[in-house]
């Protein structure tokens, strides 16, 4: 058995082929691998065939654990059992709760370590998409659009009055509510993707502009997790002028 | 000779172990790399060793290609050679004009495809720093504090007025500009944090408080490639409270 230890891993968004080559080292060391729903099933192959496989996603009409008990979990199988990954979708940094969980181990004393991973953010350059372009843009607003009590962040309303392209994360049922707030600004032209299923095989997006994305969204039968990017520079993207293109992941061969 | 293709790929933030998988398999089928300044030499090793490599970054001293020729260079060796991998630092779509070098080939009938890397707006996280803070804040605004022109963008002034944690990439020269602007907005008190070269071994943090961070770098002697993170979300590291403390990049031993 390892000593106690905690690293926090980032699976990335989808592909499981995105995962860096030192998350890989870090399965491949593990006793104990615990992993969200977002993460691909293919990652776990990485780790020793003896390793304990505990996941703690939130998953419709499957049992899940809160916040509290992935923290305590977390602990208690370093205490048992040695050397935890905690495998996460994305980045474990980026919305994920990631500091709270090393925190929580710190503090019984277990040593911690975090291996970066790319985070959903990224996604939009996946389908070619930029989230600034010279001359267009100088920033990116990233917002977590459902926030703790399930209401749209504040942050929304701002953001849409900036220059910025912004990244709205967990925002595809709130898109009515999202689009109503970027009209307000006078922006019902402005170019925006949702990014369905990350960079899976089956993900996608779907292109349009503010005033019928909703319908575009619809019309696809576009499916969470999604993210949302509405900004001037997804309008530079060269499919864009056929309005609600979906374009397929694109794979290295 | 394999068939003309063009495949981007990010290197990620410093630590060559942070490059993906498939990176790294797009490497590994290179018939010739062409390769930025913060990419870590080690990584070259996953290219073929009959594979041509071309450095195209801008260091002081070193001859350099503009975007022009990197962009005929990367189309030139593509019909000449076969497969190229164009390898930047952290992820090539964030600020890293990707999507020119893609569109330049693209239009001359050149396949291409993007592997994502990790980007540097990472970076807080592989020290322990969160970007959000659940009941501090719910997004984070990324801006190049060095625009085309050179001068300081004109988001930073907008982005110190928001609740975003702010990002500044690029940013280092310009920080006594970039804190006299948070002075403005009365936030002279605002946790700060400042990351030296990445993830590479000898990367570093400097915390601080906008009143204190000019002087707390200078100290430091902290060198470039640096990242500028600034929020209350900074303020919650469990260093934090012991201004301008060092932390060194903790790696997974």
């Amino acid at each position: 058995m390892n000593r106690a230890k905690v690293t926090l891993v980032g699976a990335g968004p989808g592909d499981p082929e995105l995962i860096s080559v030192k998350g890989v080292k870090a399965l491949s060391k593990a006793d104990v691998v615990l992993y969200d729903a977002l993460v691909h099933p293919d990652l776990l192959d990485y780790a020793p065939s003896h390793s304990t496989r505990v996941f703690v996603g939130k998953r419709a009409g499957k049992h899940s654990y809160n916040q509290t008990q992935i923290n305590q979990l977390i602990v208690d199988y370093a205490l048992w059992e040695g050397h935890v990954v905690r495998l996460k979708g994305g980045d474990p940094f980026v919305f994920a709760r990631g500091k709270e969980e090393l925190e929580y181990a710190e503090a019984f004393g277990i040593e911690t370590a975090v291996v970066l991973g790319i985070s959903s953010i990224n996604l939009p350059g996946h389908y070619g998409i930029p989230l600034t372009r010279r001359g267009v843009n100088e920033s990116f607003w990233v917002v977590t659009a459902t926030t703790q009590n399930g209401a749209l962040s504040k942050d929304v309303a701002v953001a849409a009055q900036s220059d910025a392209t912004v990244v709205l994360l967990m925002g595809l049922r709130k898109l009515p509510e999202i689009t109503s707030i970027f009209r307000k600004q006078g922006k019902a032209d402005l170019p925006i993707a949702v990014i369905s299923k990350g960079s899976l095989k089956d993900g996608r997006v779907v292109f349009g502009r503010i005033e019928n994305i909703v319908e575009q969204v619809t019309q696809a039968g576009i499916e969470t997790p999604a993210l949302i990017v509405a900004g001037e520079a997804v309008g530079t993207h060269d499919r864009f002028y056929e309005h609600a293109t979906e374009l397929k992941a694109n794979f290295l061969k």
